[in-house]
């Protein structure tokens, strides 16, 4: 039930996950260092797809794994320590090989960082594999896809 | 109250926080990179201030940070991506200048890493201050001092 | 002498900075993880200001620092641990209030990552503020605007 | 060649590394974030590692890592952006299945933090080995035993 907590919630069509920002996601300007966005992001998307049944470990099992290949990233304001933000993630598109997504750092209402993240499953080898059946149902039915 | 329930919970004489294992807590090795559990357990001393009313903000706001002065760590188990761990920490000694702290990571009822740290507060130059008293005081009315 | 090894070098119109990928650099899916490009960017983005007289100490004893504020990233292969790889950072324009510039992270002749980088210098406010003319000098006698 | 030079050098019963302070070392008390310290002495150790002859990608291949068992760690100064350190890592014991390093950071001369660690080689299972006769021949053959 933690478990639950602790791996955010599926929204209609996407996910939310509240993320603290710590020492560690902060550098000497006193604000959050910019690299640090990109590790809240892969918690949303990691989360995401846990809760629609996807874990990394079986993945793994199989020797595969997600990586990023594209993203454009437009960081807008900063977080700072003790900040609670919160990470928006968004099916935006879905081909046999890559996935899409729209991902959004706030603070309240307040959009900090907005990215669009391309993400494709590798082999150990580090080539792009066709998405599972399995993973491309799961998104199916998260409703992700159904923004019509 | 979300933000409540992101940090984590105060205990009987200590504090627990619940975190996940993602992809960048991990190394080449499949398992968590060491240096990743100070984070964890930072991650817990934060949470645990923040929950008797002591936040980082407010000390930097008068130039005060604390610092870790020392730590002996065992790591005895690792934790793999996807895992929840349970970070444990408990007061065991506060003098003038410093607080050392018991804190262990779990998963389950396992302990994987224990660690005795001990920080002290600093000032912007770097030297240590004596804990003010809103410091003490919130923690003995934690009651983490009363472990008798 | 050093320190001037390990800052790289300033090249015809730009930088390159050799660096090693270490276990923190991995994740469990055994190749580097996504973010830690940013990092190995920004450190050549750092030695490049360096070597050009520029010194983020100095930028914050007036309140002032840089941050990025826009990426376009190409993740087209990935580095392993033990790997040396080579960051390349280029001029692309330079405005009153911002610096594009273009950087690709090597290994040997392989271009792993390649990014569009948009840095602003802001102020401990969080504003955009325009660049010093020392830095603007400094960017221009680095040769890295004689792409002519 | 450049690899030689950023893989630090070895010396009479040790090894020596430099590092830069970058922003991601830092956190927003200005000062350099307590567990980066042991993220630059597992550099050392893999480059200390690296020159004697022993490959991380090479254990891996046998299913082998190192990993971190125990620490004992004094944080004595605290190093600043900018600043270049040096990791002297000495071996101090070497068992069958165990080796303790004496580490230290230090700026110029001044020791910023102190460590002893233990580390020891395990399987996939992350289970302890014992050490190949390789390893331990090469450790002997660093003239880090010759403490006599």
């Amino acid at each position: 039930m933690a478990g639950e907590i602790i791996s955010g919630r599926l929204t209609d069509g996407g996910h939310e996950l509240q993320q603290r920002v710590y020492f560690e996601d902060t550098d000497f300007s006193g604000r959050v260092y910019h690299a640090r966005y990109l590790h809240f992001m892969e918690r949303g998307r990691s989360d995401f797809l846990r809760l629609i049944g996807v874990r990394h470990r079986e993945l793994a099992d199989k020797g595969l794994s997600f990586a990023v290949s594209h993203m454009e990233i437009d960081f807008r304001r900063a977080a700072s320590i003790d900040d609670v933000v919160t990470v928006h993630t968004k099916l935006k598109e879905m081909t046999g090989a890559r996935i899409v997504l729209d991902q959004s750092v706030l603070r309240e209402s307040e959009v900090l960082v907005h990215a669009s993240v391309t993400v494709a499953l590798v082999s150990a080898a580090g080539r792009a594999v066709r998405l599972p059946p399995r993973v491309c149902a799961a998104f199916a039915a998260s409703g992700s896809s159904s923004d019509r």
